[in-house]
């Protein structure tokens, strides 16, 4: 089902079953897999590619019991040119995909993101909302990038690395504030970080690491809790 | 495709290419997406959203080296008023969802398991069978909820919590206990729970904490192993 | 919609809305979901159970960041008899699932990896490139398999294992290697495991464990970072 006001560029190629709500928006050459749902008002670029069975531009749910009260009106979810997005993907709205990125399979991101240019955010990621990721940083498979967080540029993060932004879990009575993780830093795999740290820039974080505490710019750290070791 | 045999309210709106199968009920003023699977048997209360390309309703599935026999004939999956489910989740027969629950993206809970009034079960959650999550609770984001697990009212787990229920591993000679979390505890992001430990009432476990044994109520444990700091 | 070219056996039941691409094949009394998407070459056996909204036979995607070279011709997807598969999963090109393999919901497994007989990935499971999984694998919920890993007969993965083949996270200047599990190894829930790394035959990790180094067949290693306690 295409609505009469889609607009759909050259040399598209679009899958069984596609759903282009209104508004929606496809740049020239394109590829879109089967059953793909695409939301209304949803920017799409050139040249981009997605995954079958992916949901383009939804917009955010929730409960009587949960914290955040509901914004403004929400901006279209903007696709940049070249970007790749996976298969069984749920991207929201009030969210920006620079040039060249690439989301994978099963992943989600919320509504108020940018994900900067080139960069990779890999299979069963999820990022919630208010969160800016720079360029060419990696989100390896499985990490979880909370809310209210800084990914700046060139940062790695190994596979199923956990973040939090709430120290009082649920409390109601802090400022949500995620980690902030500096230009260039890596941190390990299944690495825990807690609520408002810093990781300087170019630092390492152990895997399996808890941080705790702010890390210094190009220092190591490891273990629970995190100590520097050089 | 609607089967005959289905019994659809009033004011319900159907996305594309939804299937629904023998005997499913849905609700007055329901909202279903796009390529969403509401499977035989299947209730679905008033006032209930569902996301696109979920499946609603799965049998259980199992190859010949599962422990777990197949059980009696399942009932059907019971979702109440006012529930909201996301898009990709994967539910199973036998499951209740109370009044008002909230399901996000991507997640999967199996059979005989109940989700209590206005709880959260965030994206990319996994419950298995034959747990109790009570009500008000929340479960954020990429947590793991074992099988044969108990989850009073009021508890938050942070992101990505771990648990397990199977001490010996796939011995086969230990009888699965999940954790037992008690009213209003607390799971801090990553934190890693033994088979049958019990968090008591309003205790703290810190984020990144490995759980090894039994943390009495109102007591506050954190590191690997955790230890009791006030 | 079915290519002409596709070959479907005896008895055969297709959901609704199922795409079915050239040269594709299924065997006889094999049972496809709705909304299932079975890519080009893709060779289904006798008997095998696919779940709704799943991809079978993706092609390898990638940015201008990623580091791995394309490889030659990727050979097709193929799935034995009696394999299980679930529901929104997303399987690759050149990945072999051997007879009565099992494939839960949400789960992933890409190129280059070959997954024994009757073993068994959980839900939410991502295994990535150039891995081998023995026979009898337990591959528990939403455990992360990296590339260039192996896994031999008979171990057992508990649920949100996590592990990692890149010692210096992006440097490049690292071969690749994951883990190497050795037969009847069994790891807890949550564990880390650093690339490299070898845990022998029949030795145990326990839950929430950071594994730094190898550990010796038939021993326990436990804490971060992990040490041998018997």
């Amino acid at each position: 089902m295409i609505h009469p006001s889609a607009k759909i560029g050259k040399n598209v190629v679009l899958g069984q079953s596609v759903v282009i709500e209104e508004n929606a928006e496809i740049g020239d050459d394109a590829e879109i897999g089967h059953h793909v749902i695409i939301k209304k008002d949803t920017k799409i670029g050139n040249r981009v590619k997605v995954g079958d069975l992916s949901v383009l531009g939804k917009t955010t749910s929730k409960n009587k019991k949960m914290a955040r009260k509901p914004g403004a009106a929400l901006t279209p979810l903007v696709i940049e040119d070249d970007v790749r997005i996976g298969c069984n993907t749920v991207l929201y709205r009030n969210l920006l995909l620079k040039q060249g990125a690439f989301v994978g399979d099963l992943s989600s991101i919320r509504e108020k993101v940018t994900v900067g240019e080139d960069s990779i955010i890999g299979r069963n990621v999820i990022v919630e909302t208010n969160t800016v990721i720079g360029s060419r940083v990696t989100v390896q498979t499985g990490c979880y990038v909370t809310a209210d967080m800084i990914i700046e540029d060139d940062v790695f993060l190994g596979p199923c690395v956990s973040t939090s932004n709430d120290k009082y879990m649920g409390e109601g009575n802090y400022p949500y504030q995620g980690p902030i993780i500096k230009k260039g830093a890596k941190v390990g795999n299944n690495a825990t970080l807690l609520p408002g740290i810093t990781i300087g820039e170019k630092a390492i974080i152990g895997a399996g690491a808890t941080v705790t505490k702010d890390v210094e710019a190009g220092k190591t750290a490891v273990g629970n809790p995190a100590r520097v070791i050089k």
